[in-house]
């Protein structure tokens, strides 16, 4: 499971965390966060930890996960450590004769920054820097741009192959299942989330599990599923309508729809993420649906599904190219259901791409 | 979504959560951590907090699972935040006028210990109490122990149905893709952790992904899969040989059986955990296999794959009755492979109840 390209690319990002730090002041890291884990090392266990001392980088992990350590990660010594890893890392930090000491509090609880606050000499300083790998993430290179494409791809040609076959009567658990094994069998990795399918009234529960119900005709159902290709996700929902719709919600569908084309219409480098939000905003407000509209319009999707940036109200953050967002406006009205639509989106210099390829215009399956 | 028992079966929990916090001279308490909220409320989203005051419990949620939370949530007020759930639930316990304010160490972050301080009055002191809740899940009650049950019979029901197919050529990958969707097709809500395939040299690692490797004769094969049900997860994992395995593989293997079940043998209530752990250790020494065992006999087993107690060296807690734990020793031996057997087993008064049925003698597919 080595990455397939150039063995320096978790070096090469190992060194501009070193530069980002030294703007901080700061020589050492302990980064728990096993996402950025694997993005600085290449290991990709079920626990580890990573720490930039002054003299090296240096990868904890415990003896279940040696050998696998020792096979995938890139630019760390490897240390096998029985008992706590904070521990660890801090005996490891001292011998480094670090002073100050960043940790990421967006991840370390409490009670694992008195672990390692007790692992390291008097001496040292614990500084929060939290966030600072994931600063890096936003940016893909075109590697990473490529495993979200394949994966983008691939969610959509797995949706077109189940929607063919929608019909009342089916079970929501059945269709995830299926959603997920046909992924699966492709050549996704894993799923990035737990696969949605919510029919009729459920469908306005915007993060609903698939549960025993059965499709009905005169349906709305909502899928939201995403494919994992080398760690990276996809993220993409669709709305389809089993039977035939009445003017009411053909009329909400269509909304979401523009909302959604001029929310993507927006994306370019450099424009606030903000703005994004508020083209789709604007769209739905305009036809009087904006409090059913109620979250935010898009995330940053990479090896976490949700990343920054947030595409929502006030996110003042220019989007830079090569950042890949989703955007997914949609309503939901109790009793009646929900209607969403996603595509993930690739942020580029004079504009963006789109990367899920499935229809959206073609959502009425009678 | 609700759950199928008695309505007052989280305010119970509730209620004795209350009780202990008062032996630590605590009033109020915030969880954050999702499963202790599903388990203290019965509400399932991805987002939510959990505040136990002087007056009253409440739930926060965005907007986004407003209506689930009505619906699923018992013993508690729901209220609907936009914005940072742990000032929501600050400026609730200030209303309520507590003193001494419990937080989970073990899981709330340093940034989001900040918060909390930051929306609390002055007068509020805050008080680690990490592992409060977890306390209270180690004991299952009847109806968790029925869902243990169950998803360590379909667990079972699917290893077997799979290993009746194996032949070379097969691809990990595709076989845990296999195994995931018969599990969920079968009334799984999900897997509790990614399935894991992993044969040859590959399964000498412990917690291996499956990847794209085809079987190959004589070859050692690894499965370790779970079920969930209710949100209760099993854990099991066979290890199978294809071909003719030599001497040393039919030794190898037959110590691990030896240990697993020795272990499993010296189970009852009130037995330390480390007794167990030292069961299989001494089986597996006694033949020299001692340090290719690198990890813990076992853990627990409830609404997450992995809780208290730990089968593990010097683990001095008394088991008891009602809890479910694992047995799971293995040995791994680098470029040969590695062999591991797992049951997840209920811990009675006068003994135990091994809850997963797939046969350990089996295990050589020619």
């Amino acid at each position: 499971m080595k990455a397939p390209d150039l063995p320096n690319r978790f070096l090469a990002r190992q060194q501009k965390l070193r530069s980002v730090l030294e703007k901080h002041g700061i020589q050492s890291l302990v980064v728990s966060n096993l996402t950025n884990v694997y993005y600085l090392t290449g290991f990709r266990g079920s626990a580890g930890l990573f720490a930039l001392g002054t003299g090296g980088a240096a990868l904890f992990v415990d003896p279940r996960y040696t050998l696998q350590a020792h096979e995938q990660a890139q630019g760390v010594e490897v240390h096998e450590h029985r008992g706590r890893l904070l521990q660890g890392a801090g005996k490891w930090l001292e011998g480094g004769r670090a002073r100050r000491v960043g940790y990421d509090d967006h991840y370390l609880t409490c009670a694992g920054f008195r672990e390692l606050e007790a692992a390291l000499p008097k001496r040292c300083a614990l500084r929060p820097v939290g966030g600072l790998v994931e600063e890096l993430r936003v940016v893909k290179d075109p590697t990473e741009v490529g495993y979200i494409r394949e994966a983008a791809r691939l969610t959509s040609t797995v949706f077109e192959e189940v929607a063919e076959r929608l019909r009342p009567g089916l079970r929501e658990s059945d269709l995830a299942a299926e959603i997920e094994y046909r992924l699966r069998k492709q050549g996704a990795e894993g799923v990035a989330f737990e696969t949605i399918v919510a029919s009729g009234p459920r469908s306005a529960f915007p993060h609903a599990r698939p549960s025993s119900k059965l499709l009905k005709k005169n349906e709305l159902v909502i899928f939201d599923l995403g494919a994992i290709i080398s760690g990276y996700a996809a993220d993409m929902t669709r709305t389809v309508f089993l039977g035939r719709p009445d003017q009411r919600v053909k009329r909400l569908y269509n909304a979401v729809l523009d909302a959604q084309r001029h929310a993507t219409a927006r994306i370019v480098a450099g424009r606030r993420a903000g703005a994004i939000d508020a083209a789709a905003r604007r769209e739905l407000a305009r036809r009087g649906l904006g409090r059913y509209f109620t979250h935010s319009t898009g995330h940053g999707v990479g090896l976490d599904i949700h990343e920054r940036p947030r595409l929502a109200k006030g996110e003042r953050t220019p989007l830079p190219a090569g950042c890949v967002v989703t955007v997914e406006p949609g309503v939901y009205l109790e009793g009646l259901g929900g209607i969403r639509i996603e595509d993930t989106v690739l942020v580029n210099e004079g504009g963006s791409e789109v990367l899920t390829s499935a229809p959206k215009d073609d959502w009425i399956i009678s």
